[in-house]
């Protein structure tokens, strides 16, 4: 298939890659052009405009945020004034359903399809093709671009012809990771004060109820109170939680616990925190008990 | 090895039989005694009085509450009382860690010994033998009853020379249950008010990221809104994250998540939710958000 | 002195009005021509369009939110546009320190002057000249309108040269007044549930440490349960709090009763709220506690 | 009358010296004599005993906390052995309603009568007879010992027959004031690190909306972050808190509020606030806004 792909941070360039590897002929474009020829090496031809990038079945877009994508989206030149009649947008950011709504609704308006396809993984999954696609948006399209996620993930759940359906399940999920952060980080605060170890601790969770590895990856973290180098920086989670409060305050669903969430990043950023890993949230209970 | 079991609940019932089974001599007193009945079948003998029960090397409590244990324990021929010098005393109940404390003293000035061993475990692994146990207390005393807990249980930590530890574990852990429920509450009355299907929904966060027991559990009651019958009944769950939060004010570490849960299941009870299982607190977001 | 006079809801006729009564030659627009009416027979020229009441030496707007007021001065034939050189908005909207702030450059970049001029009182106070102006800018273009502070206000304050600081004052006002309602609503669903006379609980309160107007006037909404009708309706408290809330964001100052009165407001507005005052969500504590 | 008086702290000692200018036979009881010397001067009679200090037509008690009460009301030789039949215990401790309504009923099994009687003000206001009394009770008993509430405060309101109420009304009190602390700490941090003078700011609100002593009091406390010398420690109002929660509990009225306050004495004493006055809670949202 003929496919553009913007956006080449270490998700971007790992899904690309795996495109490429499946057959398909891929347009990339960045906005600094260095990673984009690493991927030329690798058969990808590197588009010096987001137009050039558009000009296939469909285009996928991989950015930091709505700033990003409202950007490369709606700028002079750029995909919706781009984009072939018919040929589909597929949005993998992690973006604000509002956001989301609004690239339906224009592309629609201008001929186009859309799908927002968030992905659950990180980037050593996005480089083994062993992501999980959430994918939402008019199912037709959905058909066409399927061999183009299952060129990359490792399943794909098709949730709904509403986009921003896909974008609430990102959010939510990533808000309940954070969830995960906060509880762990209160219990050990609590048992490390007590004088019960840490490591043996999470064992202990890990071996019956709580083996998830969410459980253990963060669990792990806090023990360690190893929140340097972020693998996802704590301004990220914020914007995570902000964005799910966003959706629930749309809907009209108030979220006591991302509320909670929202003002630990804060205190967490405020305190420095803006290089560190979004773990660093579940410090914060043993420094409010003054263990740290 | 010669013991008693006092509390003959769901719980109780499991591990009593399954120590008769592994060639013990126990004798079992219930405050009601239909149930102790049941376990003579077995092979127990059957105490009229508590002190009857503990003539042995060993006594288990498994009871509802501190007001139990403390009834059994401190009342007139009860076990402080009744126990020989250097008997074990191994409380298996879920209960504060004041409580556990002033046991170990008691018990200590009474020339007695005392071991605080809670279990991970619904009541099928209670009677599959499967149950965690995490116990603290001396560790020559641990060692002498270790034989029984390789009974009971599957595997057994052993985490602290101070018993209270062992409690701090368990309500820990049952906070973290109850945030488990609590972001699940969430998450799931924001993607179900936007249409989505939570059982869907359910799979993927499963198929992913949150792949433990507590999530398929937990999920799939919330999902439901299947709060009844009760398998651990909501006044139970407030009352352990009551002493979580107990035992976080007597080592001074503010639990803002629990703090949550309490209020939730204040709300839960308040509202005619005695009889439901805690996970009803997982349907209070769904509430707020004028879902149900 | 020569002025416009942009938005004519109950507070901004009564401001209006006794511009008039202070001898100020007053332009006066609204979307809906009718309101404008009503004070062209008080001595106001009406004008048709946005532009025309931006003639003289200053123009006011009070406006309902961020978009009314981005409407009326970034549009075509908008405030920006028409505003002579080194003329005045004076915006006295509750609106968000990011468009105060972005007012501020824009002016600053037409050679026009900004103030932000944001009033404590309601509209009884607005009729009877005893607003408190809260104002910010440029300390000369401040003294320039200061007569026109008078005639509506018993009293300025002037309070930075940042203007966004004057929206920073009234807003966290607004949630100093939230604060004080969910306070009480809490207080009042405990006493009341213990069969305590809720009148007399406001009468010692306000007797003793709490005689404060805020105190009498939100107490006897809660003691009655009377929300309806509205005098600060519902939607606009959720407004203000998260606009409240993203100045914090922005600076970085995380703010948990805050973050509680959000939620507060979304479980009101979630639950048929749109119509009743803000003191509603004092009504929550005793629906929580099934009192309601 | 002749009365007795036990527990001359601060509050005690202004009390009961107002009661013998008002021209009653007191006998004073303290733990440690020296206080009870200096009543001595003033015409008190020093009983060695609690039970010397039970002989009289009432006897009051104002004392640290429940088990202070707890202590002299229960002990052999206390209040409940020793005082006489139909006399009246009238406790002006902020305890518990639990031990409250314990009280009530050992007294009445006594054939004694039992009157909560808790007060609002500070010292100076117990020295200058100014204080507040809040009394429940046997109306019959109440109208006894009015003449004495008289020579004290200056005003009664009588609340229910129900003792414990007026606990609850003094913990909701202190609740209340907690509340415009922690909402005055998350205002000041907003408008601070926005760069706005705090003493002008809070000039503001006392000229508007918030004139209440309680907001002038606080407000300059917290301006200043001047916390020490404690004129109500931190430990004492989380104990304050925590029994408005426990009140709660028992009632089934969650109190968010309540909790985030518990959550904020904590995070206070265990980073060295325990000598520090209370209003030091509204210190800590500029702590985790990184200003301080």
């Amino acid at each position: 298939m003929q496919i553009g792909f913007i956006g080449l941070g270490q998700m971007g360039t790992g899904i690309a890659a795996n495109l490429l590897k499946a057959g398909h002929e891929v347009t990339v474009f960045n906005r600094t052009r260095a990673k984009s020829d690493a991927l030329a090496s690798q058969g990808a031809k590197v588009a010096v405009t987001v137009g050039e990038a558009c000009k296939g079945v469909a285009v996928f877009t991989m950015l930091a945020d709505d700033r990003a994508v409202e950007g490369v989206a709606f700028e002079d030149g750029g995909i919706i004034e781009s984009l072939p009649s018919h040929a589909i947008h597929i949005s993998m950011s992690t973006i604000s359903t509002a956001l989301s709504k609004r690239l339906a609704e224009a592309h629609a308006e201008a001929g186009q399809r859309y799908i927002a396809a968030p992905v659950f993984g990180r980037p050593d999954a996005a480089q083994a093709a062993k992501l999980f696609v959430v994918a939402a948006g008019e199912p037709d399209a959905i058909e066409i671009v399927q061999p183009l996620f299952d060129a990359i993930g490792q399943r794909t759940f098709v949730i709904s012809t509403q986009a921003e359906a896909a974008n609430i399940v990102k959010l939510s999920g990533n808000f309940l990771i954070a969830a995960v952060i906060e509880s762990l980080g209160e219990a050990m605060a609590l048992v490390g004060k007590a004088g019960i170890d840490k490591h043996q601790y999470l064992e202990i969770l890990t071996s019956t109820l709580f083996g998830a590895p969410v459980y253990k990856t963060y669990g792990n973290l806090i023990a360690e109170a190893k929140f340097s180098p972020a693998g996802f920086a704590a301004p990220l989670g914020l914007k995570d939680v902000r964005l799910a409060l966003a959706a629930g305050e749309e809907l009209r669903v108030p979220l006591p616990l991302a509320s909670l969430l929202r003002d630990r990043f804060l205190t967490l950023l405020a305190n420095g925190g803006d290089e560190l890993d979004w773990s660093a949230v579940g410090g914060l209970a043993a420094r409010d008990a003054g263990s740290s």
